[in-house]
């Protein structure tokens, strides 16, 4: 068990209310977020460096990497859990992720850092919506 | 004007597509995020000091801190501006703020703090419902 | 005595061993890093919509917004404060915003954006000089 | 190969001026920043929970969660890279880390999130120090 998933069992196994939630759904999504955050952060920069015309990619990437880290600190403060506002956060950032990934996808044939940026907000979004199918069910139920 | 009018009003000029989103709008929302930000933070790190019935409050306050920096830099990036993003962060930092500002004001008797930082939530709230509904007025016109 | 003011003086009362520092120097220093993120935020985006040879601006003040940020908040937790680590970060935000100001000062006849963001990152470095200043008095005496 | 390697060694490869740093150097310092500003985070909030006399371990981690993003992002923006602003923000990184790990030290017998975040901390302090030294023999030179 790595460092993140010892200390994120700690409060977690106290927490009530949050139905629905899987600790290692949890953890993924952390992961996503944060290597969204870094794919988002390196192409966002590069994308300065290569033309006026990704100015578009350069702040949907920008904002991207915010969202990614807003939604990575919010789940490693479980005490802090709320479901409206946490199914919001997850609705917004899989709704960035989606957007970010459709506009790296139109300069991934010529740069690589937006290729890859692409898959990075793709695995994101997903790792999110995975969370999310989780809560509504439990809301459901 | 000050600075942040001046440049703002630069690249907005040029943008389309984001009809019904007024520039003094964006500008009391960003203002509304930069106080929320700061009150949240401040309330975060005092409530860890008055044991630990707030530690609730504490990781909101910090979430919400986060919200709210991501919602003031990505109306400060208008290229990157696209509406379903927009308007799912729109709608994740007024339900945090929501959230954030029931917590604080159930210690807001007890706490100065929580008080200050319960009303910055309400304002920040509110100032994006202010964006949020003109982005939803324009989408349906 | 605005919000930020009545939060923060209730732990500065409390507050033992930071001696030399004066409230008003803080807030001063919180005021100009919030103004300072702002303006590198928006200056970071518009630099990638200038062409390639405004790489270098965009990089640097994506760097500045996020270590002004870090500033701010830093002292926003006067729980926290820690002479050794707070004088390194107030030497790393002058730096910062000074290689900042430098660079968008050579594109500031050209873009009026950097001609902004430049004041702004000076009056950061001023602000930060000024508290740093009155910790190394301390320090001394 | 992994993303972030990829991504990196695209502009890394036309940069001048950074003398002395190594990629695999900086590549290990930005994990190191990534895995302490997710123990600090979890710690920050966890402290809140176990009563007032943590908190000043709560607003020490939250800084130092602050303080390594704000690391990591900017040794992902190469082309943001200038000398006396990347070792000023290595020295206060450092300083942070080692500040925060003495104290999260005093409570990891009680602890363990402390446990484990005051190890992160150290990590991440020796991993600056590693990007730090190479700089300075560098400059030396």
């Amino acid at each position: 068990m790595n460092m993140m998933s010892q200390m994120m069992s700690m409060p977690m196994e106290d927490m009530s209310g949050m139905h629905g939630m899987q600790m290692s759904d949890i953890e993924a999504c952390i992961e996503a977020c944060s290597a969204c955050e870094q794919a988002c952060t390196m192409c966002s920069a590069s994308d300065a460096a290569e033309g006026e015309n990704m100015a578009v990619c350069s702040s949907m990437c920008a904002t991207c990497a915010d969202m990614c880290n807003t939604m990575m600190r919010s789940m490693m403060r479980p005490m802090g859990y709320e479901s409206t506002s946490m199914m919001a956060m997850l609705e917004a950032c899989m709704a960035m992720c989606n957007a970010c990934a459709d506009e790296c996808m139109k300069h991934a044939d010529m740069h690589e850092h937006c290729r890859l940026c692409a898959q990075a907000c793709k695995d994101c979004a997903a790792a999110c919506s995975t969370v999310l199918d989780s809560m509504k069910k439990a809301a459901m139920s």
